[in-house]
């Protein structure tokens, strides 16, 4: 078997037909999450992935910069969760790795505290801030998924590094949704740790 | 500006000439290692990305499933260590997303403790083991790279889901290439994380 050479992702179909209809700006905090909560709920009935979603936003326009889904499943590569795919889209918008480059001030906004992996891709993708619906052990419960062992002082890490972190925005409805999927039949994805971790 | 819907990372075209010549099969540990510190050391001279490199093998076989490098530069995605990149194409190449399905015994090789993303990244990728050269904090003080904040019990955490750790092999080459690193004038791509933290 020749070994592959590169690897891609792609937003879900039913997300790029919708592109063109979201909101170019999005300027309140609220108005963020609202969004990222409904695309996460759309996500996962939609068989793409888990019921994960996140955007970047320019935190002082609130200039929408990407729109990210969870598509484990529809592209085959564990990596790419909401945040990566955010990241790496916001990225490929402005054609540079360093989010922060000649002071941008761009924000994160997911619908929960992120796995470990996503902890460290926001870490490294120079946002200056991140904004979640929620933290602690409520996602893992209602979803069976597993985000990995994470350090006590998560928060304070990203304060130190430049990265100011918001939690609690939208809560009730991230919690909707993860109670939603929960409650159905979809496929948790990283099964095998959750199985023997919860 | 539109917003972006795919994204894509690949080889460096140095790598994508010389796969043809690696080898099919590396039985023991230490060759695997061995190969991995040498991409590691081309990497960084080719100015892809950090001095990094990863490769996934079939535990059992030896045989070659997938080789990654740090193309963070290259590709302008900062998701995209060696880790990423190695477990990705695994993925590819497999064509699935648990890299464990169907019994599979995957480990993934890299030349030191992965940081925090590809921590994350590794744990949900299904590889059932993990070689590093080394851990601790040797690595950022000669590279200046920022690791990120991990948790203490990190090989048990790995132990608990199933992936088995082991530390130390090829640590003088693996060192040896940090050195050599850390006294260019290369760029240390999350720079900003790494001057506030060290």
């Amino acid at each position: 078997m020749p070994l592959a050479t590169s690897y891609d992702a792609s937003l879900p179909d039913w997300l790029i037909d919708d592109l063109e209809s979201l909101p170019k700006v999005l300027p309140t905090v609220p108005e963020r999450m609202r969004l990222v909560n409904e695309l996460a709920d759309r996500n996962w009935r939609a068989g793409n992935g888990g019921p994960f979603a996140a955007i970047v936003v320019d935190d002082a326009t609130g200039e929408l910069v990407s729109v990210g889904v969870n598509v484990v499943l529809s592209s085959g590569l564990t990596a790419s969760h909401a945040e990566v795919t955010a990241l790496s889209l916001a990225q490929r918008s402005l054609g540079r790795w360093d989010l922060g480059a000649d002071g941008a001030d761009l924000s994160l906004v997911v619908n929960w505290r992120p796995c470990v992996q996503c902890y460290g891709a926001t870490m490294w993708s120079g946002v200056r801030s991140l904004v979640v619906a929620g933290e602690g052990p409520l996602l893992e419960e209602l979803t069976g998924f597993d985000e990995g062992p994470m350090v006590r002082d998560w928060a304070a890490q990203f304060e130190q590094r430049g990265i100011r972190v918001t939690i609690g925005v939208g809560y009730d409805d991230a919690l909707a949704v993860y109670r939603a999927y929960g409650a159905s039949d979809s496929v948790v994805y990283n099964a095998r740790g959750a199985v023997e971790t919860t």
